[in-house]
């Protein structure tokens, strides 16, 4: 090898600590050697590579709505949308991970906003996604045509490779929140994307009640015998064929758990804390490949159950208000905040009020599927 | 061995045909050898064990319900009902199976009937089971404490193993349809029976309008969280948790799909025909392991595919009129009326009526889910 | 309807029992009303229909290997094979399933004889099949062209719907165990059969040492990456793809769990009883959807766990000798000899000999692949 | 929020592109308040995060196994090994991902290497390991106190969370190559560690033929039965239970696929290019959760067809010479010598010589199953 080669870019380190070799200008020498190589030795990096347990380089991070809104408004205003843009989206960038756009390392969320009359352009990608409806109405998000209304609390599926568009057919802006597995796609680097038409057809303009997807699917333990018939792999689908999941059903179902609760039936992950995951009816399983949605609701005055696990999440406040905590940190938040729950960091959760009060809702979603798949999941909570 | 014993149970003739040996003394000792150690030759067998494609020892056969309710109201007045005999339900017997109560060979199929303020006390068995209900109401099944309202249209079912009673609370009889795998579990020796308490308590005997399993399992894609994290298997459950599909879901469901195809979109078997698939939940599959439930509703006028498959099936008419062909029978069928698809032989089904009429509507089980698993299934559809 | 009609094939009896109504003029008036009908009440038949634990309709029993093979060799002299009798197989008739050839409610048990120079013509049935050699060598059976060899102690797998075919190169008769799933097949009416070619190609008539399946299937752990790829399923297949398993491996295998539990390794059944399945290298499961199949060894004195399941199984001796009991039976058994195993029923077997004696091995086929897939398995061992 | 707080890790500019919003004061100051905020837009972003196709951030590179020895042989005469740095392992880094350990954004390799009567420290981790052996023998790895000898050809597979050490009996040092999913169970997070002994047993440091995995699971279909009667799940495990894959059984493999054909039987990936995978025998899926391990061997003169997918590989090659390609570069290979494969970058590659010369048998590893089991899995290959 020539010597006037650009600079290697493996640069070690002689360090006096446990575990290291003793430093010598013979380390020295085979260090160097290691260097040309594009080689790096275990023992150098073996404390930060494979630490006793998950230690994020992601931070516990709150971001309060009111200052997101302010923000997306004012883009609202300032932005235009198109192609190349391709969407309003303004994404957390947890303050730990180097100034990108990633809340956690594998989770993407994002504030989306629409001014009335806009169109977001056609576009496909294999990134699973979903809207999430805090706070608003009027768009529609077409979904290979088929037209989805978006209303509070709602949440909407959009599995990857579908193509997908966004219309405000209302008089008024529109936010709502975006969540994706952006980050791991990227850094497994197994994402493809592809442009689609600018506009849409004035049918897929349409704003119906009910999409034609819930018209199919949107009955409990209902399937087509269309679809089941048609499908390999036993009618399974690797994602939900139901784009959206409307908040009454949520809503009663939450109120339900509660109210078995009180009557004396195990319903609710731990007194006081009921939550319903949204899946695939198909498998019974998450509605998206790589990420788990839920809607969690604290009865007023409790506490959920102190718990960590493998992988990390996103909340949203949806209503009410409470106390959390994420590994040292703790916060009130109210309507809309987010915040984000590193791996491994114990998250517990605290209803504002006195019993009777109002109930505090938290839409979270997460990156559990993953380690699941993979037989790496792992949860610890208080009291095991 | 003595030459005293009892007759042995093999009795073996020779006959000259296709395949056959030649009739001799020889083969006449050989078959009395086989005879005496309990042996059958395949070579004079297997035309009639191996045939080229499933020959149904069932028969096509249909039951007029007027005839069933007049004998199921005559029972409830002159049968008892209590431990032992334990249900008032009337069994129907395919004509070609030996007088036993069998549909067809896997599935039973029985009207049952409770008198007002009547219990059936509680039992339990690993045979899967399920109510249906063509007209009528007042009468709760009570599963493990749960009491789950029987109304016109709703499809209940009862998963093997599960603690069950009956209560009529209504000021008049009641009677549904009862399917299970009764045949199947018998043949394959594979059920087990426990007997249960002979009252329920007075909490069970409530009547409310939803059960708890409704409660916590009765909304389209959303699953209780706690459920999810206590089970193993990812969460997955042999049969569903969900003790009643409500005809309201149902009926808009099957609405929906001819609605949708009106609209140009792929949502039915075929022209006119929709079909939904009663399902498990926590798999997506059939809602108990070996039966499947479906409900088929034809537009007025609508003819089905020609389609045979392996296994059989029970229908009852729920609405509506139209004619049916099952193999070689032809019948003009009215609600309540019942009939047996043996196993491979060709089934079509057309709606009496002009465009705009009054649908057909029809209730479906078989046991398709065991040929399913064993990857023995196969249908055959005109047109294929 | 008429009253010149046949006579109803239902019959029914009023009788005074548990359970039962009382006699009476109006009940015998309904139960002929319910004969016309062609219906059975649950009340007189429950008992029957849903016992309390599987109660089979099969009897233990053994078959003596000398007395089949005699009668099998007389077979050989004067019964010609060919198309239509197909096979000269002498299947086992459970002295209580009406001198049909079933050995259980559900399995197919045969001895099938081949003289030197014949073949068993081509045909393919959904029937899944296997062949067992507890002696002899020199036949090839021909599936889908691949030929592959039978020795004793091979077990060679048969899933249904591929060509097959035997030939007989050797100068001397050779018989085996056929096991099929004939009988479930038949109840469930779900099997077909087609007939191939008479004959076999000159090329198929070779006699490799090794089949092109095994060429390609048998070694641990290793799978062709092309097959892989190919499948859906992600590579799964209904069936294994190998269709020899070689008593080399199978007595090493055994031979290795006995000296682990020596070395104080938990590798056998229970103390002394080593046992191995037979499985598919593409899922891990039963090498056919409905038949499991195990060799069997016990350590010469040992004795093994008494044990009981839902389903039925045949064994047979293929070393050795010892005692056996099922239910009320109990044999000594020695070589070749055949039992079976009613559902249900206990099974205990015990080694002839003392310590460092011959151990007994055998081979035992059963059903419980369909009890697993369908959730209904049970068992039940001396200890739980 | 305060002024005098640390400066935002969130650094955004505005940028005249395609799809990006005019640059003005306005967006100046919306973009501060971004910053102030923590948040990013999508817009600035969606290029590079949200590629057309993955555009790997690792680079094709080669490591010559000469080199790679050189200094592994000057580490073990000056490093030495013990607890905190845990093995004498060198790892491969990618030299555009940032001087870290790396061959790939998913992958660790790294050459590990230890001398004459070394013992490496006893640890267990949830990351998935093998041990791949390119030349040299005498050291066993022990696996929950199973001694596995490592020899020239055996794949050696090592599912997280079992204790583990390495132990040299022989008198020379050996060297092989460690694979694990270190950068991935970095990236997300996910991974636990934990420290063994200090120093193996002395039973511990039997240096067996054959381990007791390999007694046990190390038959073509044969699983020992006690451990499929134990198991959940089926008897499905996440991880192989045979902790060594053969030379022997692996060479013959991949000669028979050649073979086959040669006679004309399909077998092999494409004309002259065998494969077989190295899969768990409990699910026929990979041996491990997250790493692919495949053995690939080209007919002298034999070119494989031009193929990427989504997820890299590590290449290393085990006997011959042969030409690479990977993306844009091309390498002549030899004995040992490593090479990458990056996402979505195509690769061939062509054995050297003629009709009748040695083959060229590449050793591979990859993260395709992270791919497969979230429904992520694409290949494109030459002729598709």
């Amino acid at each position: 090898m020539s010597d006037d080669r650009a600079p290697s870019p493996v640069r070690l380190q002689m360090r006096r600590a446990a575990g290291q070799p003793e430093p010598s200008p013979a380390l020295q020498e085979l260090y160097r050697g290691f260097e040309r190589e594009l080689l790096v030795p275990l023992w150098t990096e073996i404390g930060e590579l494979m630490p006793l347990e998950p230690t994020s380089k992601a931070t516990p991070h709150l971001w309060r709505w009111r200052h997101l809104m302010a923000l997306a408004e004012r883009a609202g205003q300032i932005v235009p949308l198109g192609r190349g843009g391709e969407r309003r989206a303004i994404a957390l960038a947890n303050p730990s991970l180097g100034g990108k756009p990633y809340a956690t390392p594998t989770l993407w969320a994002a504030i989306q906003y629409l001014m009335p009359g806009e169109d977001a352009p056609e576009h496909r990608h294999t990134q699973h996604a979903f809207r999430f409806v805090v706070e608003g109405e009027g768009v529609w998000t077409v979904v290979n045509g088929d037209a989805i209304r978006m209303s509070r609390g709602d949440f909407l599926p959009q599995a990857g490779w579908n193509w997908h568009a966004h219309h405000n057919a209302a008089r008024a802006p529109m936010a709502w929140i975006d969540g994706l597995d952006i980050p791991f796609a990227y850094y497994t680097e197994s994402q493809f994307f592809e442009f689609g038409r600018d506009t849409l057809d004035a049918a897929e303009k349409a704003t119906p009640e009910r999409s034609r997807s819930e018209r199919l699917w949107g009955y409990p333990g209902l399937r087509p015998a269309a679809q089941a018939a048609q499908n390999g792999q036993n009618g399974r689908l690797a994602a939900t064929p139901l784009l959206a999941y409307r908040w009454a059903d949520t809503d009663r179902a939450l109120a339900e758990q509660l109210a078995l609760e009180a009557e004396g039936c195990a319903a609710t992950l731990s007194p006081g804390h009921a939550a319903v995951r949204f899946t695939n009816p198909t498998t019974g399983g998450d509605a998206l490949p790589t990420l788990r949605a839920e809607m969690h609701r604290l009865r007023a005055g409790a506490r959920s159950r102190s718990r960590r696990e493998v992988g990390s999440s996103v909340f949203q406040v949806f209503d009410g208000s409470g106390t959390v905590s994420v590994g040292e940190q703790r916060w009130s938040v109210a309507r809309g905040d987010l915040f984000v729950v590193p791996s491994w960091q114990p998250l517990s959760m605290r209803a504002d009020g006195a019993e009777g009060g109002p109930t505090l809702d938290l839409f979270r979603f997460g990156d559990a599927p993953i380690f699941e798949a993979l037989h790496a999941h792992r949860v610890q909570e208080q009291g095991d």
